[in-house]
């Protein structure tokens, strides 16, 4: 009796968590929470400290309920971690729970409702198949990111132990050196740090002028390399789904020539056989 | 009577429009109304302010005149609008015949007389088709600009919240810090930036680095995508009409391995028959 | 006679051209040319101004020397001029012929000695190929650099109009303008000239952060486009050539179905006329 | 007798170069000693200078011992230098074991046992991949950049010409325009080196403006035409590889294209044989 008292309660749940308004509602309150963590970033708000928490208590609060509802919505109470989605959902959430009493842990709450605003991406269509896509593009990133990681790291070692003497602020260890490296990767006045250490080592150009060649060859590579791949890869699932452009074209026509194939060689080996047959029959006759 | 008379007319109007001198003539006249919006930044041009604003009001007029020839031209006026292109012209022109007197409403004038210049676009059929794929980019480009507008919202935060307190112009609140990371994105002096951060908070670094490879992918991404994603579209359509190409190759051999398929099938299902036939009439024979 | 020799002298010249070490004599010089242009820039080298001035001259006697031989190698004289490579060739030779007697024009004559150098594009294949594939791209590249040029009129009208008071050095006129943008689009310190215009116009960042994107899109559209474009085609052609990779493959399998298509087609009226007749054959029999 | 003693050693070493925790144990190693290497670079790591030294000593002594296990593994000892692989890691290590004795020396053995980070891209093969992606990339790179080096050259010398007695710190000569070249075509602060030639020749913006034009776009070209040509090349190697793809179809639907167009001509001929036949068969027949 009860358990039949509890599924009608789930299919209300499930009813409710996929109901388009709901949806709505839920976007619109990220949306309001994200507003509310940037009005905390002006002044003016100061003296509304006490409204904003109460919006910030209400905002928790119906997180709380929403994401409640999906878990309740599911058969299995566990299945609702089987999506890596609904766990980053769980997550923020849980996080903002964490009870705060003053001093730095303010700040640490505060940061922790600002991770909210993410949880539009994990809500939009569109957004989750930009993160899909991302992430997917993670593990050749990762790859290319160890080999950049290398040079800097080669790098740097070298420019500490020659220009450390020159600039500490630039070359002082290994860790400012790749923090100086990654500002001449991006260009940003480093000119200025080559000139200083030119005038003690006149050759140093090429220290940074090779540097730049391979880091912007290597970080090129990754972002374009990475964002090429996914995109192909993506196209071509959409051609083949929607059965329309060059990879599903492709792909139909491979299927059919093996029909054809099929069909070919049954006629080839009747026509043959045939040939054959009516010769040794003809033949026959002519002994006859 | 009348009718038959607003019908020469409006043909007389319709072979105006199509005429290529008068197309030139509408070129030039928009060329030269850039070159006056130009020249009127100079301030040599301050005593000739009485020529401008007359060769300006004649502009105004050729292209009032031009609009009304092409919105006759149709055969029933609401079409005209039916055109994205028409439309940008018609705004463009009303928006000029705005009254001014004095002040501030002179600027605005002014402003609204620049905006001429992009009937170029709409007058040149390649800038035309450019714009075309500019536009059918956009809703991607949308997504990819609401994914980077939340990195930017939850730096933004971030930055306001850590470093708000050690230098306000730059993190006073939410849409300064945006703005500041806008140019952190740009890598322009960003170095600066962090190095004032880092004198208080020693492991500020990461934000920035990460802030940096974070937007830079999204940057990229969003604009390459865009790129190839229409450009690619753009050459597989161009192929199919040209019937040059890879694409054109793919397609007319689709198209016609379904033609061979059905002949194929008709050979085969006769020479089964055929045989199938042959072999029950032998059959019959021998058993006769 | 006098023709005999002729053509007896002709066909030296014609085997002279194609003479490998010939040709790599005729690289050795246009080096050594660019050597010489090179040392005059260092001041040391004005003690050596005689020996320079002699060993220019010698490149120049040598350069007109072996245009002459491969003018006198074509058959006809003004098939020479029939290659682009051959004009470009015989201009920078020219020009290097302009007399020269002091002041200014010493610097003009040396700045035509430079342009030496790009013989090398000339006469190296790889860098040929390099090249027309830039040219190739050239009309794409017009089209968008026309579109990003109507974008900065448009901008530097307009930051003209509002700005022009507060800076003039950034912002007097349309020409310095459209600088200052093109400063703004390369990350030049934009944001000391945006912060400027924002004390008066607060909103001004908008003017930035909107032109940044559009000709940042623009920009990278046009490499990008253009290079991919040119490499699709390139790679193609090349496949196309070889008779290896996707392109090919592609087209031998159009020519090739077109066979079978003409085949099977002849098969299939064969079958199914065989059948109609055997019908029909029948039918008489049982009508018999 | 000694030769099957050898023999059994060689298998031993076969198998322990092939063995997976001793090539986790020499990652490991080659991390450390990057680790050793970069820790030497702190200023509080003076006073463990000698542990540092004996840390460095064991490190030398591993990676000689594994790279004599490794060539002792070969067969034939000079089949060991036929990877390039194997050479690099030889090479890096024999490097090490310079011997060093104080002075500039000393900065010379550090910056060759930095190399030793570089095994790492030896070590793990999918950093392996990279690296013969970059060096398949190389060829074509070389051309692209003797190309830019020529227009770097040309707008050097140029520039020394032209500007040399405004700033010689920028233009002295050649090869210091060069070096400045290098930093107006990564955007460094280039407007303050332009706007002070402009204040002696107005025009000067020409040289700068198109210089990035030209240099951007080759840049461009080279970085994303290598980028693409050797992914193109390895996702159609993989796809042919794993059959799957569009290259592995098309290359799939060509071979059999083929079989098809051999069994159809067969059936062909005898269809049109039998036909001709039947045909004078019948003409025979109706003949008698």
């Amino acid at each position: 009796m009860e358990k039949a008292n509890y599924s009608k309660w789930q299919s209300g749940f499930v009813r409710l968590r996929s109901n388009k308004i709901f949806e709505l509602v839920v976007v619109g309150i990220i949306i309001f929470s994200a507003l509310v963590v940037g009005a905390k970033t002006f002044d003016e708000t100061t003296r509304f400290t006490r409204i904003m928490d109460y919006l910030d208590l209400g905002v928790t609060i119906f997180f709380v309920i929403e994401i409640a509802i999906r878990m309740l919505a599911e058969r299995r109470f566990l299945n609702f971690f089987k999506s890596g989605w609904n766990i980053f959902d769980f997550v923020i959430v849980v996080a903002s729970l964490i009870p705060v009493d003053g001093g730095q842990s303010v700040l640490l709450a505060r940061l922790l409702r600002v991770f909210r605003v993410l949880r539009l991406v994990s809500i939009v269509p569109e957004l989750r198949m930009l993160m899909n896509a991302f992430l997917k593009a993670l593990p050749r990133m990762g790859y290319v990111a160890l080999f950049m990681f290398i040079i800097f790291y080669i790098y740097g070692a070298i420019g500490s132990f020659i220009f450390g003497d020159i600039n500490p602020f630039y070359w002082e260890n290994i860790t400012v050196s790749m923090l100086t490296l990654f500002r001449v990767a991006t260009f940003e006045s480093w000119t200025s740090i080559m000139y200083e250490t030119m005038e003690v080592y006149p050759w140093s150009w090429l220290f940074y002028v090779s540097f730049i060649f391979l880091s912007a060859f290597i970080f090129l590579n990754m972002m374009i390399g990475v964002v090429l791949e996914v995109m192909q890869k993506e196209s071509a699932a959409h051609s083949l789904e929607t059965g329309e452009g060059e990879a599903a074209d492709i792909h139909w026509m491979r299927e059919h020539l093996a029909d054809l194939q099929t069909q070919i060689s049954a006629i080839h080996m009747h026509v043959v056989a045939n040939a054959t047959a009516e010769t040794s029959v003809d033949k026959q006759k002519s002994e006859d």
